[in-house]
């Protein structure tokens, strides 16, 4: 037993705490013992002084310990995971895990729900009807034993103490700690089993890493951590300065999900996911050449999408919906955005659509608010297009003209159409 | 209207709060809108990052405006107050304040509790059977203007901010911050509508501050806010490494101040008190050899005692063990301390000794303790004196024989007897 107030006091004067008390920390807060008055303090502590990587360790095996741990020993196939720090348009999840799934390796995913400006893999599942991400351990394993993947959310079971801690950093101004984050992202990662994990960090004015030196360092951490529990871990440093693919909004993007296992996907988000699909397959020891002819294969002779009707069903979900995709709920007005000169689009900035986003009600501004899966935005056209005056280069879907023309105005003015020639960005930085 | 995380993290990444800011802080987290952990991670970014002069300026004003205040200016009288950061034996309060009032200066005096190792002014005024600190103002400055002083405590009414504030601090390890500690004290002192305060800022072992250079710090930083209240302000440095006087514990302090007031007392205790009474005197305008002749003539002719007399009858407590303080109930038993070799003392460390007096039961270790007023020491032998083997160099006073016997014991081992002669210490530091 230790006293809490000379924990915090150790902290606050730079010190470094041990296993005993962090692990002590940890399990007195999540077990109600240790007030949030006391964590808040420990955490800003924290946050300004640092944990060093011991440290780290010690907080990330206390939250994972906290709760259940997948046991996937039995399963054959080798189970890799991957984890994107966040992003606006991001669905890749959507796409990589049944891709990946059915090239023969396991993917034991467990998501969250979309933070600050970005959108989450479990909002986007959530737009299907019916579909839940709240089967107990057992119940999952058994998902992942027939269709080779799950889509979890961080259920009661996992990682309780994380969901506490997050909650508070939340509202104490303690959230952009790279121990923190690193912590609270390999809580729930290392829960689900996987014996690889592919970080997919984003970098740029729509991620949380707004530089590649931050962004190197987050992955750097994850890395280094996640190895100190016996899993491989890789990192990637992909652009997030516009949003990815075609559709921002959760059942617009479930629907590109479907078409791209369908065939059919813009430029950007195919880069990214088979570049994504390449390196899980090379952590299941697939060499590049094969498993990019693995992962076309699978992809023309539709066990990719095959895989996600079946998780779909699986999960509780409308399988009518992914067959046809025609049956999803639509917004009732389609805004047309246009351009208010002629030119080449130099950017799009991710960050204010994603705030624009959550404006139109495809996302959360508190924990209590109600997403309306139907809305959201379309792009014909992203940096480096050229466009005429008054084209129309997006849409905006909405339910409410009102909001949905003062979304789309505000749309108009995040294009910057300049004279001069832009070419469209690559999207991986750094591998 | 601010949003509080924001306020959070601007004080976590090091940039100054406005007035307002600090305003909003201290009044929604006194009205209840603002939680406990919310202001925990505020106190716990304002502790390592600091607050600036102007910053500590705002956050006292905030705390003060937060209760009512004193409005002396009707009295003819000059106001004068003294604040004591804390000792062990320390009952300057007691004795100065009706001293200084009998000199004609208005003393209007806010005590605290014991914090720590310290006693408290407030708990050895309660010790006196029936003795009430929480009149309203309204009372208070009836008394006053009766009888020159009153000894109040923090009130409901007074500074309510604080009390709110510094319960959180005491639990999230925020208390030893120069800025804080300096609201905290000028919040409630300044409610008294003294005109002047004299701060004795104690340094030692037995101090919160260890060194003179802490102190003279927090000496600067009380003196230097006080003064953008438009209130004369002067600090005195005195040390304070064994207890001061002959005895600790409450009633045992409160007979010693009336042996003083009476004519009687231990030559540390006097120099400090006459010292600080000297400086009382002069903020309030009266040069030093008059100071010291009045104050020598109302010593002598009981007019000092009478003032206390009467403050115990208009605070409801029991004259008759004023007037003949056998009757003050005593504990059960006084077990001799004794010197463990000849020789000189050299120190007896007052940190260690405030610590054996909560032991005993003179002190609260928690909130919610209740104090035995009888118990504490009587010390015969301090530093400087010079001993037998086995002379008797204090006794303790307790009420249990076990518990007394051990602590008889510890406070034998705090006297470091040497065979080198020591010389008593001088006990102005620095004024």
């Amino acid at each position: 037993m230790f006293l809490t107030a000379e924990l915090i006091t150790k902290k606050r004067d730079g010190k470094k705490l041990s296993e005993e008390e962090i692990r002590f920390l940890v399990s007195e807060y999540t077990g109600g013992s240790i007030p949030d008055y006391q964590m808040a303090a420990f955490l800003m502590a924290a946050f300004i002084r640092g944990l060093d990587r011991r440290e780290t360790t010690f907080l990330t095996r206390a939250m994972l310990e906290s709760g259940r741990v997948f046991d996937l020993s039995s399963l054959p196939a080798p189970k890799i995971d991957k984890h994107s720090t966040g992003g606006v348009g991001d669905k890749v999840s959507l796409v990589l895990a049944p891709w990946v799934a059915s090239c023969g390796v396991a993917v034991p995913m467990i998501s969250g729900r979309g933070l600050g400006h970005t959108g989450g893999t479990l909002d986007k599942l959530s737009a299907i009807p019916g579909f839940r991400t709240d089967f107990s351990i057992e119940q999952f394993t058994e998902i992942l034993r027939g269709n080779n993947f799950f889509m979890a959310g961080q259920t009661v079971e996992i990682a309780p103490a994380d969901k506490k801690i997050y909650a508070l950093r939340d509202v104490t101004g303690t959230v952009p700690s790279i121990p923190l984050i690193t912590a609270s992202i390999l809580s729930k990662k290392l829960a689900g089993g996987a014996e690889a994990i592919l970080f997919d960090v984003k970098v740029g004015r729509g991620a949380f890493m707004r530089t590649p030196k931050e962004a190197k360092e987050l992955a750097f951490w994850l890395c280094a951590v996640a190895r100190q529990f016996k899993v491989k871990a890789e990192a990637v440093l992909t652009r997030m300065d516009e949003p990815l693919g075609r559709f921002v909004g959760n059942i617009l993007e479930v629907k590109e999900a479907l078409e791209f296992l369908s065939g059919r996907f813009e430029a950007d988000l195919y880069h990214v996911t088979e570049y994504l699909a390449v390196r899980m397959l090379g952590l299941a020891g697939i060499e590049e050449k094969e498993a990019r002819r693995l992962l076309s294969a699978r992809l023309l002779d539709g066990s990719a999408r095959q895989h996600f009707r079946e998780l779909v069903r699986l999960q509780g979900g409308f399988v009518g919906a992914v067959e046809n995709p025609g049956l999803f709920a639509r917004a009732e007005y389609q805004i047309p955005v246009r351009a208010p000169q002629a030119g080449w689009v130099w950017s799009l900035d991710a960050r204010e659509v994603g705030l624009l986003a959550i404006e139109l009600g495809a996302g959360r501004k508190t924990v209590q608010d109600k997403i309306d899966y139907t809305v959201g935005f379309e792009f014909l056209k992203k940096t480096g297009a050229q466009v005429e005056k008054e084209e129309t280069v997006a849409f905006v879907h909405s339910n409410s003209t009102v909001t949905g023309r003062e979304v789309a105005m505000e749309l108009g003015q995040l294009y910057d159409i300049r004279r001069e020639k832009k070419k469209a960005p690559g999207l991986i930085i750094k591998s």
